[in-house]
This record gives C-alpha cells, structure tokens and sequence, in this order.
C-alpha cells in the first residue's frame, strides 16, 4: 500500500483545510472543528455550545429548518453534531461524490445559520432533558463530575450546562457567542476519502475564503475546586472515577505516556482487566485511558462495581497505578506495539478515522503525522523507557470521584 | 471498483465459511456465529451463555488463560465475545498476515477449551454485577423488558439472566450446555479482508474438519407473557419502549419494511426525529429500529422523556405509527434511498462490516446478497408499495413497557 499523500492549505482568513486521497474507496467523509467548544461557555451561559450545536442546523442560506435536513439526509450523509470542551465538530461521511454538494451546505450552516428564535424553546428543552438524563446514568455523572474536579475551569466544564444557565439563555446571547467564536480563524476542515485536491481546494476557497472573524479568544483558569468528592446516591452499584496528569501530545514522552496506559488497560491481557476483572472478579467495567490538551494531558480510570466490594476495587486499582513504575515485561510492550500497529492499519482504511486524525494532528501538532513517524515510534517503546517516563511522571495526586450509597477511603 | 467475490465452502460436518478478498486493505476481520445464544439457556440456567462466552475465553488447547489472551493480544487483534439471542459471535480484527495465526487459536477456543474450575467463581460474580448493572441504567432496563414481552419465551430472554440461575451454575451444567451447542452444525466463520481463498479454505478444513457435534437443538416456545407493564422507580425521566410485528428477512416485503422504519428513524429529517424531538422538544433520545429473527421480526421505538412530558411523547409516537400508513412523500423515499445507498458503501468499505453481513446474509437466507441485488432493490423502492405493505402489515398491538414514577395511559 503506497504512502497516502496529505494535502493542505491555510488560507488567508486562517482557515485550514486538510485532505487525504483514498483512492479505493468510494466514500468521503468531511471534518469541521470549530474552536467554540463548551470550555467556551461563559459562567453564566453554561451549556451554550450544545444550544448553538442543535439550533445551528435548524435553518441556514437559502433553506429552512426542515429544507436543510432533508437536503443533507438526501445527500446520503451520515452525520454528527457534537460538543467537545475546545471545538464543536461537523462529521459527516457519504459518497464522494456527493461530498461537494455537502460542504455547500456546510459553508451554510457554518456562515449564515439562521439561529431561529421561534425553535428556541424546543432547543432548550432538549437541551435541559439531557442534563436531566444525567441524574438516571451514573456512569456518565461519575466521569462528568470527575472533569470538572480534575482540570482547571473552564476545561473541565460538561457541555450539559446547567439548569438556571439553559432556562437563562436568549436568542441575543446565542447570536452573540456565535458571532464571536465561528470564526475561520482556528477553524479546521479536513477531507479524506476518494476525493481530488486542486477542485477540493477552488471549491473551499470559493464557499470560505472571504469568511472574515475575529480572533481565537484564549481561555482564562480559575482556581480548581477539590480533588475528592463523594456523590452520594442509592444505587444498586458504585461507581468510582479517578484521574492523575501525563504529559500531551507532542511531548517527547507522549508514547511511551500512551504504552504506560496501555499497559493498564487495552487488550483483554492488560493489568487491570486482569487484575481487577478476570483475576478478582471485581468489576464488569473497568478501563483507563487517555486524554489530551495542547498543554495538559491526565489518564482516566473507571470502576463500577458491587457497593459491597468497592473499597476493594478501588484499593486494588490505586495498587496497580503504583506499582506501574515498579517494572514493565518485554512481553508487555510487545502486545502494545502489535495492538497499537494494527490499530494503526486499520485507521488508514477507514475515511471517517482518517479525517479525524488529519484534524487532530494538525490542532495539536501544527502538522500531521505520517503512517511511517508513528510506525517508527511504536517501534521504539521498550520496557526501560517506559518505566523510566513512569519515574519522572508517576502516577500520584489522584482525583477520586466516587458515587453510591456509601463513601469510600482513599489512601493518600 | 469491480465486485467482490464471496467464496464459500460447507464442510461436510456442517461448518459453513464464507470469505470475500478486499484487495486494498491490509487488514482481515473475523466473525464466528456459534448457534449457542441466550434463547437457548435453560429456563433455571438463565445466563449459562454469558458465562460460557467468558470462561471460554480462559484457557484452551495448551494455553492457559493468561496465555491465550496474551497470545491474541500480541497478534494486535481486537476482539469481543457478544451473546445474541441466537448465536455467541467471536469477533476479531488485525493485520491480515496474522489472521491464520488467530484462526490457530479460535479453533483451540472453540473445540478445546479449558472451562476451568477455578475461575467459575470470578466469572459467576461478574455476570452478576453485569446484572446487577442494569438496575442502575433505566433505558437498558426497559428495553430487556420489551423484548422479554414481545417475543415469546425463550426469544425475547435476556443474556443477564437472573440471580437465581447464575449462583446455581456449577461447572457441570456449563460444561454440559457447551458440550450441547457448541458444534460445527449450524456454525458460521465468515472472514473479509486481504486474504487468499484456498490456503484460507484448506487451513480451517484442516482446523475444523474433524470437529464433531450433535445437530442444532430447536427451540420451544412458551406463552408469551403480558403485552403492557410499567416498572415503577423513582427516576428524573420515565422511559418508554414499544414494539410492534414486522416481516422478517427473506420475506417479499423485507425492503419495503426497512424503508417503513427509515421513513420514522433513520436520518434526521425522519418523522419521530423531526415530530417528536425537533418540533416539539419532548425528547432527547427518541429511535425505532428493526430486528429480525428467521420467522419473525419487529419494529422497536423508544424515547427518553421528562415525566411531566411522557404521556404527551408516548401520544405523538403512537400518532406518528399510525399515521405511517396515511401515506408516504416522494422526497421521503428518495432521502431513505440515498441513505441505504451510502451505508452499503460504507459498509464495502469496513472488513468488520463485511464479515458480519456475510455471515448474517447466510444465517438467514442461506446465501449472501450481491451488491447490485440489494442496490436494485433499493432504486425500486416507491411510496406505493411501502404504503402498501403498511396495510397489510399495519404498526399496532402494541407491545408498551414504560419505567418511570408514574404508569402511562396506553389508548387502545
């Protein structure tokens, strides 16, 4: 399989457009990120990026709400509005060739979304209908509750909002933080799939290059609250959340932070499914993983489990975090390196991973990473430079979220 | 892109494998479909598949089970046992050079495995807390509900099962109902990806030729239990689930019922999308799907709502059912058109999907459908004969589970 060639193009206003031919397939799937994510969201207004997410599409150019749906669904197009804490993201993914008449409507909804007040009310009803599902998934509470304790606000913020902030909204405060964060200042598209550059890139500069915004605001930190909080509620399980820093992407160690993950959780021979689940028997759930900032990086852990055995869970799991830096086999590393290539493989065949990728790297990195960069790094993991990142970033100062009928103790 | 070709191959004790070559990827799915699903647990051993398709996985051939899962770890596959009502489905995906190693391991898997003693106890106390689960989740809860009331027993069981039966397994009656279904008769390995036929076909001959069992076990239905419940439990929303007869796969009517559940669900123009959520803001999550067994099949719609706005959801839901048959737009059928075209596509692309439609399309009709056959069939559908079909086979005797803190009225 011959290396995939990656175009891009900033163009004047500051919008970025990425692209990757993929000339075996015959689907495309598109990538917008917008940086207006819900770290975003102003104290009092909380939940206003998931309010503009839903009522952006319901009209835009030329068509209504119900006109741009239809257009978009007749397009055959797969797609997905979501809220992320820096970036709301258009996915969409259908046949190529119906993509160009997709980023038309796009180049709507992004620049000339009609914001209608007349469907605002049912905007904030489903939007309050969410936070309220909230209450019925501990699952989800549990790891919402765990952001907002581990990062600093406004990076921890829940796109959900609040009660009082959503009743709170108006059609000028919507307009307004629409006017001020879509922007293509910041604004990333990316393209993979059968598609080909110099029409993708005329066409993109003809629907967005005289899209004037202002600039990226930069986010502004406030004090983090507690690390330990306890929700107490009547479940039939308990549910334990916990988080402690890596280092992000593009640091020298990122890999061998991601291979220390790995080694935790991922693939049925991981520690703690082993330990935790297949050995104990403790938790039907259980995983860490990941998650990156530009300049801040953490590990998340969850747990649910019996009431009667969560202290135990919880022991055990803090146990495998500390004893990571103790020592890591060579067979380890070397199912992390073939779990993390094959998934690697499998990426590049896959248009919609693809434009995501393309996306991310270039948010992160200012670049994208090519097949044969990564391949080389995962080659490179060995025991010692792992454990070695492990002593210079251990593991420590956890936040523990945990919710159930009872607390639990948390060793320091 | 030319036609794939499917090759297929029944051996002579009744394993059947299917393969389709994807010449442009790099990578190969796995899929085995062993008829041994949870319809097929005894009634005072409900769960004994789960537990089955976890101890399974605990050693086998000469591997104990530290070893077999490190071993498929290190072929970079991922994988997952799933318990359906008919099959348990191993499914796995990695680098195509790695599949006839992985098949090595399944065959051991499947015919040789250890189901150790010593682990009884962890698994038992996960399938319980897997249970146990469910009562912390209400839109699982009342979906298992549903099916429980719509299908007649042993269709609609769950794979939890019950407290009662999981602590009564011993190692005997799991060993027993393994030795009972697990058989070459009915079982189904389909692959896709980067892989040659013949060394494929003589490898699992060579795995699986001498592999005895008894024939497939039929099942015995029961009395279907009441059609309406309501599960009282003091939570922020109240969950409704309703379910309905369609056709089954194979029928005449198949596509036309699909496109029937395309027209309510199924892009975000579709009616319960557009009427219930968009319009009126009564619900976040809202869907119907299809599910088909051989000899029957169903619609299955649920919405999550507010309990003040419940009884009005459930209202407009079942207006919208009833109101299917009144008629159908043109611009109706061709955004479901473009939809099932693009996601036939999509799914050309995926050796995973592939895979798994290879070895449903030859569950159910004992043949894999082309592309163009399901292609011609989508470019017929009309309003007519989906109207059509809606009244000889009209949404109604409804099945209706609701959870919440308040019973819902049902019109007749």
């Amino acid at each position: 399989m011959p290396q995939a060639v990656v175009h891009q193009h900033t163009f004047a206003n500051g919008l970025t457009l990425l692209a990757e031919r993929m000339e075996h397939v015959r689907s495309a799937a598109l990538n917008f990120l917008v940086p207006a994510g819900c770290a975003h969201d102003p104290p009092d207004q909380l939940g206003i990026a998931s309010v503009i997410s839903d009522l952006i599409t319901r009209g835009a150019g030329p068509r209504n709400s119900r006109e741009l749906t239809l257009a978009l669904d007749t397009l055959g197009l797969d797609r997905d509005e979501s809220v992320g804490s820096m970036h709301i993201r258009f996915w969409g993914a259908t046949l190529a060739r119906n993509l160009p008449a997709a980023l038309e409507i796009y180049a709507d909804i992004l620049r000339r979304p009609h914001l209608p007040k007349e469907e605002i009310d049912a905007v904030k009803a489903l939007a309050l209908q969410d936070l309220q599902s909230l209450e019925d998934e501990p699952r989800q509470k549990v790891l919402v509750e765990l952001r907002q304790r581990h990062y600093p606000p406004p990076l921890g913020q829940d796109r959900r909002g609040s009660v009082a902030s959503i009743q709170g909204l108006t059609i000028r405060k919507i307009r307004n933080q629409y006017q001020r964060l879509f922007s293509p200042k910041g604004t990333i598209l990316s393209v993979a799939g059968n598609i080909d550059w110099e029409p993708l890139r005329n066409q993109v500069g003809r629907l967005f290059g005289d899209w004037k915004g202002d600039e990226e605001s930069a986010l502004q930190f406030g004090a983090q609250p507690g690390k330990r909080t306890h929700i107490a509620k009547d479940t039939t399980q308990t549910q334990i959340a916990l988080a402690y820093d890596s280092v992000p992407i593009g640091n020298a160690d990122y890999y061998v932070a991601m291979a220390a993950v790995n080694v935790l959780s991922g693939g049925m021979s991981a520690r703690l499914f082993t330990e935790v689940r297949e050995k104990r028997g403790l938790c039907y759930a259980i995983w860490a993983s990941y998650q990156t900032f530009k300049d801040r990086a953490s590990v998340l852990c969850y747990a649910g489990t019996t009431n009667e055995r969560a202290q135990e869970t919880l022991d055990v799991t803090l146990g495998e975090l500390r004893r990571l830096a103790d020592g890591i086999e060579p067979e380890e590393v070397e199912r992390i390196q073939a779990g993390l290539k094959s998934a690697l493989i499998m990426q590049e065949e896959s248009t919609s991973a693809r434009a995501g990728t393309l996306a991310s790297d270039w948010y992160y990195l200012g670049r994208v990473r090519s097949f044969d960069e990564i391949e080389a790094a995962i080659n490179a993991l060995a025991p010692e430079t792992i454990v070695r990142h492990l002593h210079r970033c251990p593991p420590r100062n956890f936040t523990v979220v945990t919710l159930g009928p009872k607390p639990l103790t948390v060793p320091v």
